[in-house]
Order: structure tokens, then sequence, then C-alpha cells
């Protein structure tokens, strides 16, 4: 089978064996995947990642241990928990500290005509949902994280900063939730994208000082995040959303003297993000730029960096 | 009247007036006073501050609007809100954007025979409270905030990071509220206090990684977040109680890998504070360090500042 392979920041088509299938996992042949900021960040270094990277995609199952799931159109969780730490046992596998990460971490990546996950982690998909717009589950999950954290009354006023895919998601999410959503980014192109979907839009985030009681960093920026904690209200809560590389300058005085709340924020279920895809409650199709074939993957990242682009989707021959 | 002077770092005794009381306020005669790390940060230059500092401590008032209030000794709480706001019009005086601080923000403090502040601050001690213990109402309600922003069940493990003077006391309010708390420090001599407290207590962090649901930063360095964000296990909470000057080096990515929520805390209420000083539920005896006129303000900053140092406390002659 042909698969990505990624080392030291370069990107190359492989031919590969199938993966082996353990018992308890589903073998999956790859429909469609999409090209995650994270990936482009592991592209860049970040974890020392080598491999078959991908965790955001769209497959048919064509072998598994349950009879019902062979044939059926999945997505997938990508968490592999151990199933017997603390963590696993509260329900909480996406803590897991004995984890490995579809694509990311020990665990080969869907950017391949083949993966294997374990069938606890997979979503049977509705045909409700077409490939192209399932694919978002995962990130759309990721936004919809927030609201399993934190309590955002669906009348609160909520700043998102961050135009890019991640961001968009969380402001359409937001929205969806009945929340006041307004979205602070540079990129005109994208801000329409968020504009068109009834989503209130600043390009500049001046006079909003200590405005917002809920924001949410999606920008990936030291900036951004200075920028957040000066937007957030006395006893607001600010989520970070987006990592930035290494150390980022903080001045934590503001956050004690206005006694901010930060809340991390990673992966989400899917069962949320399913559903609002299956209810038309989110567009994701308006963040598709661009869809290569599986063989040029080094295109197809080159054209996911580009600042103006949104989601890249590839999919096998 | 006899006033201490902060300018430049400089600290001088002057003789001034007594101050004006406007409408609402009371004039306080100064029983005894408190240095804090606050007034340390204010000597080094923190807020550019000028005037006379001191937020921490116990008088008795000579001149009120409400009869009943003269001749009462009080301790006092320090910030002055404008009551119109929003944020004073849901109880939230501490968060008034047009506040004033005693001591810190546009208004003079308590280093002086005599301060004025508005009677509605006002606590008339019980007679069971003496001054030296009473005088650590301010900071053993900071302590107490923790409380009233995150809910930690009485069982929960805390850490608490820092053997300072604010450390020693959430250590101690944590553990009155029955939380398992173990207090992280350097000094033998500080953590004995704790210790003797019935407190657990470790001069090392070691082999302590992701390994507490709750942790509360109070060692106002650098390397003590990190440390801190590095005990506190995903999903659970980081109380960020003491500031550190400029900018922090913080890396993001454990923050949201692990989703950790981080919660800034300042000023607390009075009332819990003096409950458990008046019910003995906490041992503030046993941080004095120091005790000088107040004429020796300058040899007493400069005994406050020394590491070894607990509360330092001043009276007038």
């Amino acid at each position: 089978m042909i698969s990505v392979h990624l080392e030291r920041g370069r990107i190359s088509i492989e031919e590969t064996d199938l993966p082996e299938r353990p018992p308890g996992f589903a073998l999956i042949r790859l429909r469609v995947a999409g090209i995650c900021n994270t990936d482009l960040e592991l592209q860049c270094g970040y974890y020392g990642f080598s491999g078959t990277p991908g965790h955001e995609f769209v497959g048919e199952v064509v072998e598994a241990d349950t009879p019902y799931l062979i044939g059926q159109r999945v997505a997938g969780e990508i968490n592999l928990a151990c199933g017997d730490c603390d963590f696993c046992s509260i329900g909480f596998d996406r803590h897991c500290p004995n984890r490995a990460v579809l694509g990311i971490v020990n665990h080969p990546g869907a950017f391949a005509e083949y993966l294997v996950l374990p069938e606890r982690n997979l979503h049977v998909l509705p045909d409700e949902i077409p490939d192209e717009e399932a694919v978002f589950t995962e990130p759309l999950a990721a936004a919809c994280e927030i609201l399993d954290q934190v309590m955002i009354a669906d009348w609160a006023r909520v700043a998102v900063l961050g135009d890019g895919k991640l961001g968009l998601l969380i402001a359409q999410v937001l929205h969806a939730h009945g929340a006041q959503v307004t979205l602070f980014g540079r990129h005109e192109s994208k801000l329409a994208i968020a504009s068109d979907a009834g989503i209130q839009v600043e390009s500049s985030n001046n006079n909003h000082r200590a405005a917002f009681p809920f924001v949410v960093d999606a920008t990936g920026s030291p900036a951004g995040l200075k920028e957040a904690v000066s937007m957030t209200r006395p006893r607001g809560i600010l989520v970070l959303k987006s990592t930035v590389h290494g150390q980022v300058p903080v001045d934590t005085a503001p956050i004690i003297v206005n006694e901010i709340t930060l809340v991390g924020s990673r992966c989400g279920r899917f069962e949320p993000a399913l559903a609002l895809l299956r209810d038309h409650r989110v567009n994701v199709a308006s963040l598709l730029s661009a869809e290569f074939p599986l063989q040029r993957a080094p295109e197809a990242f080159a054209e996911a960096a580009r600042p103006e682009v949104l989601k890249v989707l590839m999919r096998p021959n």
C-alpha cells in the first residue's frame, strides 16, 4: 500500500505492507484525510516525529473482530488508551498517560491507504454526512471540547481569537450553542466565512480591554495569548486552544489581579461534533481549500502551509 | 502624626497632618500593621508606587458617621470600590475597575498613626482575636479566596508550593478545610511551622509529576510556576496565588495537552478568615518573626526582606 512518510521535516511517499491488525482493532481503508496544523507542526519537528502522520480521516472498515463494523464508513477517535489506568477507569481515555495517538505518538497515522485503530475508537458515520464533512469530526470535536469543560451560558458574549481552521470551527460551535460570538482575525477571506455563518467578526481587537467574560485563544501565537488575557474581563475565563512552540513570555500579574481562569483545552468527544454535522448546525464545507491525491502529499502539505489556505484534503486513488 | 513614606525604593518617616475624613469614611487610629511581600515589591518599584504603603492592619475607629463604630477595634478590606459600576452592582467590589487600594493604588496606607477607610470596608473584630492575630485577616482572606473560586473536595490531595507567609497561610486554610495538603518548600524552619500544624511537608518535589489534582503556586518565582504545572495532574487545577515580576516564560503545551485549568487568585472576603481566627482553626502566631515601632520602619522593612523572616509587625508608640 501507499503511505506518507515524514522524517526530519521531509514528506515522502512509501510503498509498505498493510498494517497488522491486533485483536480488538479494525483495519480501515482510507476514504479521505485532512491536514491539520498539528501535522504541519510535526513537519517542523514538534514531538520529534518520524513516521506516518495523519489523524483526521474517514475510512471504511475492511476487517474487524465485530462483524457489524465490516463495510461501515467510520471516523475514529485518535487516542489509543491502555484501558487499565486510573484515567481510563473514569472514562478519561484522552488523558491516559500510556496512550498512543494516531499519527502523532507511537501509532502510524491516517495518511496511508490503510490504517488500524481499536474498534472502540470508531464511530459509524450517518449517511447524511458526506466524507468531506465527516473528515472534520476530529477538529470539530476539539472545538466542542470547550463546552464540555466550561459552562458558557447560551447568551454569553464570547471572543474567539484567530481565524484559522480551529478558530473558525470554535466560532461556529459556540455560535450554534447560542453564544454571542465575535471572531477576531486578520484574514478577510477567512473572516468572511464566519460572517456568512452569521457570526460577528472584527479585524482588530482595539477597544475591547477586559470586555469579554469568555475568550478563546486559537491564534497559536504568543502575541495572541497576551491579547486574549487583556480582553478577558475580571473573573472571566480564557480557553487556551492552540499551543505555541516553546516558551511563551506571559505576564502573570493581570491573570492574578483580575482573577482570570485559564483553561487548557485539547481533544474532545466525537458525539457532539457528529450531531452538529448531521443536523447541519455548522458549515464545514466552507473551510475546504484544496484536495490532492495521497501520492501528491508533499504538494498537499506545501499548500496547507500557505497562510490563506484552510483545510486541505487527501484521497487515495 | 507619624507616617511612613516610600519613594523610589527609599523608606522614610514623615510628620504629616491627620488624613481628611470624607463622608462615609472612618478615621482609624493604628494599633498594629503587618509588612506584606507586596510592600516589599512596592519598594522594588512595582506599580511605580510613591506614598504611604501598608494594607494589613488593626486599628481603632476614632471618628465615623455611624456612631456604633466609634471606639471599635477593626480590620479593613483594602479595595475602595466606586459602588456604581457593573462589578460593584454584583458585589465584586474587589474587581471594580475604578477602585483605589489601601496603601497600593491611590489611597494612603496603614503604615501611619491614622488612616481613613470607607465604613463599609470595616469589620469589627471579636474580642477573642488579639491584635497580633487579627493583623493576619487580610492575607488569610487572600488564602481563603481559593475556596471561594475553586470547589476543592474536603478530602482532596493538594500541593502548596512555597513556604513563605502566603504559602503557610494557604496550607493551613486548606488543611483546616479538610484537604490532604502537602507543603513544598526550601526552608526547614518554615516547613516546621506547617509540620507543627499537622500538615505534611516536603523539601523536594521530585517524583510528583502530574500527581496532584489541585496545586497552589505561592512561590513567587518563574521556576515555581513551571514546577507547579508539572505537578498538576491532567484536568487538574493550578491556582496562581503569587505574582512574578515581569514576563514569565511559560510552556503552554503541557497546560493544553493535559487540559490544566489555571486560576488567578488575589484578595478574598474577610468573613471566612475572621471565622478561622476566632475558632483557632489556623495558627498565625507561629508566623510572627519580629516587631518594630513605626518610627523604625526602615529597619522593619529590611528585616522583612531577609529570606528566613516571616511576618514583621509595626506599632505606633
